[in-house]
């Protein structure tokens, strides 16, 4: 058991859930929900969209007191809107779920709780709201302590890269081998999938690598802690955090996540992507601060811009210069990473 | 005119000042004090304190409606109390100087805006209260756009090196030779000696290279904006905040800092200090990201525990070692630093 399990419950919330996916404009909309139902279908009892909604994850579609009937403890809003703004519809249907007995979760940048209507439904029904991006619970700064227990953390060339996608394929394919690997959440819809974690972007900055440091404590079981990571050193925008969380983790083994193809940095065409030796070596110089045995252990790519035997041929050539195993989890699994990070990292 | 003018004007506050010293227990507990006064003397209309108080910084004694008189703006309560929290008579005078007319700014980690009894007081007086350790202003996220004007940032080994000391010491050298040169604010102490700032360990972690991009934006004038720097890449508490500030203050010149002889990373027994010059490189590397030019152009040693003889030796071994000016701008004074400044940097 995690801190993290702790660090988002100020009031009980959870699975078994029910996605909302409102009125949907577009695939980015319920990528949040499309993540839950993936990693996490045996918590998701159904969908609630709009009539005019034009995606669907396949689930069965539930009303408020269906779900409720059906045994949902939490519904989950996930990006529901462009600029991760309520509707007024959303807002009607936030109340009507709370109504139906329902906990509400978010990780919009508007709050659930700066909403009046929704706090006053949420008081008058004895439910709690949790918004994912927001975390004020006080911790204390990272120490440095060296702790026990064994960590992996992945890292990226940039932002968006499947970091978080690459984190849990490792503990699937772990826990599949009969080991103790265990998700730790850094974002909003990994705090989904864990039921718990840390919006670690949301942390007051002094604090980052305390963060991390709570996010995965002291781990006696032999298991492992699998870190989403976030961002990049080689982003300029966000590579403070991307430090803070590397230092706080302490990490055995890095994984390194990228997108084969891209152009320049996300939102930055001025900023050319890092060669992926230098980003690699470059992480693992400062990991070493907390952990000077720090290895890294393979590359997970996101070839779903190139056909099939092109992703072979680029994994193969990254692979070979790298020399460590390189996949795309999505197409080939992480099998041959979960091999290495074994072999390195046994004792 | 940078916006750290406006940063922390959310009412109006500023010198002229009168410090606070209270009861203080220690040198400690007068720092930020000292640090105005020695600074910024002109600024400081004189001290306040307790029969009790075994320190002085040499100025008028005045109560707070002599303060007023005198000219005095805004009361600065500084480190007061080990641990940032406020003494029953601490609040008691800061009660008394809101009603004599001051305005109120303090660097605790209690705020003076969660205290009730102060808070009425300055709503009966419309007078301005101001934390320092707190920035709720909304800024965007570091965009990393290469921006004109010329920038310093001051890096450290550590915590507690003397980066702020350094920083204004560039600048006073700089105004001397009459260039114009603004030291820019990151920590609560530089806050009030610049008048505004940013105490950028407090900005959530996202936001860390936007609030330096924020506070030293794009300049025309031919001047210098002179960043403050914080913490250290190499403590492992704080490394964060440092590559944050790195990034966002797209630095032309590094001034490394460093106090001779200390043992271990500040609070950290288990963390040595790092390599000077690994450092600097490490530095360096990172600051490359958003300024490829960017140069080191001296080291700022804190030699108050050597004797004189000793402090210009181990100045001029480092000097030669890094092939840079090494001196300690208190005893020693920043010349040589800002000669090869100016020659590094002159376009």
């Amino acid at each position: 058991m995690s801190n993290q399990d702790e660090a988002v419950n100020p009031g009980h919330w959870g699975p078994p859930y029910l996605l909302y996916l409102g009125k949907a404009a577009d695939e980015l909309a319920i990528k949040t929900a499309r993540g839950l139902a993936y990693w996490r279908p045996a918590w998701c009892v159904g969908q609630h969209r709009h009539p005019d909604c034009r995606y669907t994850l396949g689930l069965t579609e539930l009303g408020f007191a269906e779900a409720k009937a059906a045994g949902a403890d939490t519904m989950v809003v996930g990006n529901a809107n462009a600029g991760g703004v309520m509707a007024p519809e959303t807002v009607t249907d936030i109340i009507a779920a709370l109504d139906a007995g329902l906990n509400v979760t978010a990780g919009l940048h508007q709050k659930l709780r700066d909403n009046a209507d929704i706090v006053a439904a949420a008081k008058r029904n004895g439910r709690t709201l949790f918004d994912a991006r927001e975390f004020n619970r006080k911790i204390p700064v990272g120490d440095g302590h060296k702790r026990a227990g064994k960590r992996v953390l992945t890292v990226g060339t940039d932002c968006s890269v499947g970091k978080m996608y690459t984190t849990l394929a490792l503990e699937r394919g772990m826990r599949k081998r009969g080991l103790a690997a265990d998700f730790r959440a850094t974002g909003q819809t990994g705090i989904f999938v864990a039921g718990g974690g840390i919006p670690i972007d949301s942390v007051v900055a002094d604090f980052i690598s305390g963060a991390a440091e709570w996010l995965s404590p002291a781990r006696e079981d032999g298991g492992w802690d699998l870190i989403e990571g976030q961002g990049s050193l080689f982003h300029p925008s966000y590579a403070g955090v991307s430090l803070g969380l590397l230092h706080g983790s302490q990490a055995d083994a890095l994984v390194l996540c990228h997108e084969a193809g891209r152009k320049h940095m996300r939102g930055l065409p001025d900023y050319p992507m890092p060669d992926l030796k230098q980003c690699l070596e470059t992480n693992l110089a400062a990991a070493r601060l907390t952990n000077p045995k720090v290895k890294a252990v393979g590359v997970a790519l996101n070839t779903s811009n190139l056909g099939a035997s092109e992703a072979l041929a680029v994994c193969r050539e990254i692979s070979g210069r790298l020399d460590l195993p390189c996949l795309d989890p999505v197409s080939m699994g992480v099998e041959a990473i979960v091999d290495n990070l074994l072999a390195c990292c046994a004792n």
